[in-house]
């Protein structure tokens, strides 16, 4: 059976949405992601706003209120029947999310197991068929073949075969023998 | 450079010392390591006793305070300069473990970077050329070579490369080209 790993951050869970949320509501701002096309929250953000931005993320709360990326839980589980799914997410950089991280899969995809749940930083370890990523990086460190998940900060990156949301994901897979 | 996986518990982490430390406490018992030859506390334990030997796991101090297995720090130190080395633990059945973890090895192991962090459950997902493991089902997972680290529990195990000790691991190390 093959194997496909899903990163969680801008894939399967909303970050940005929340990140700006926050942004927005402690600087009396109104940043969109049509105004992150190609670039990140933390290059528009002023210097002298860069430490709340990165404080946005180390609060307890923050990754478990995240919304599911729509479409996400319903083509994982129809993938998951044929075939093997885990979750690789870095969380090394914000250890404070490595439990808010576990309790938000349990609760919005309960159909994969925990045993499949890897908490990484250097996506190069992972041993697996198939990468779904919204980080070029990631995409470049792993040996199987990558698709980059359209995210605003990724749409100027070229070179990867691209998933624009959940259901071109599946059709990707519908033609992949699992 | 070639990857060496080094797994936690019972290889850097003295965790059965601990277990039989609260055990023999909440039980006024003496069992030790010479008594789980071929077998884990579970085994010995009686049934009634299950849910606490559970329990002391899942207390939020339990990794935090584990001591240092002899000659893990060095060694590794030693290895990091000629391999890369990456800590995969098993974390997912025990999610309080993971924070504690997580600063354990910042505490202990301050020169391997968080980012060479891997909290898994199956480890099948590990790409790399080694894996040092007191687990044979881990090793058999694995499809690099696997090194059975010598506990108690897997004295009576056979079929792998084993190491009894890290003067072993660096000796081992020492005719592999990094």
């Amino acid at each position: 059976m093959l194997r496909i790993c899903v990163d969680m951050d801008e894939v399967m869970a909303d970050t940005l949405a929340e990140h700006l949320r926050r942004y927005n509501q402690a600087f009396d701002e109104q940043v969109t992601p049509e105004d992150l096309v190609g670039k990140g929250l933390w290059e528009v953000a002023p210097a002298d706003r860069q430490k709340e931005l990165r404080a946005f993320l180390d609060a307890e709360d923050f990754f478990e209120v995240l919304d599911v990326i729509p479409g996400s839980q319903e083509v994982l589980e129809e993938l998951s029947k044929r075939f093997e799914i885990f979750i690789a997410t870095q969380a090394m950089t914000v250890p404070n999310s490595l439990g808010p991280k576990y309790r938000w899969l349990q609760r919005h995809f309960a159909f994969i197991p925990p045993q499949h749940y890897v908490f990484c930083g250097n996506k190069s370890i992972l041993r697996a068929d198939y990468l779904i990523d919204d980080l070029p990086r990631n995409l470049e460190r792993f040996t199987g073949q990558g698709l980059l998940y359209t995210a605003p900060h990724n749409l100027t990156a070229t070179g990867h075969a691209r998933v624009n949301n959940w259901l071109e994901v599946q059709t990707y897979f519908d033609h992949v023998q699992g």
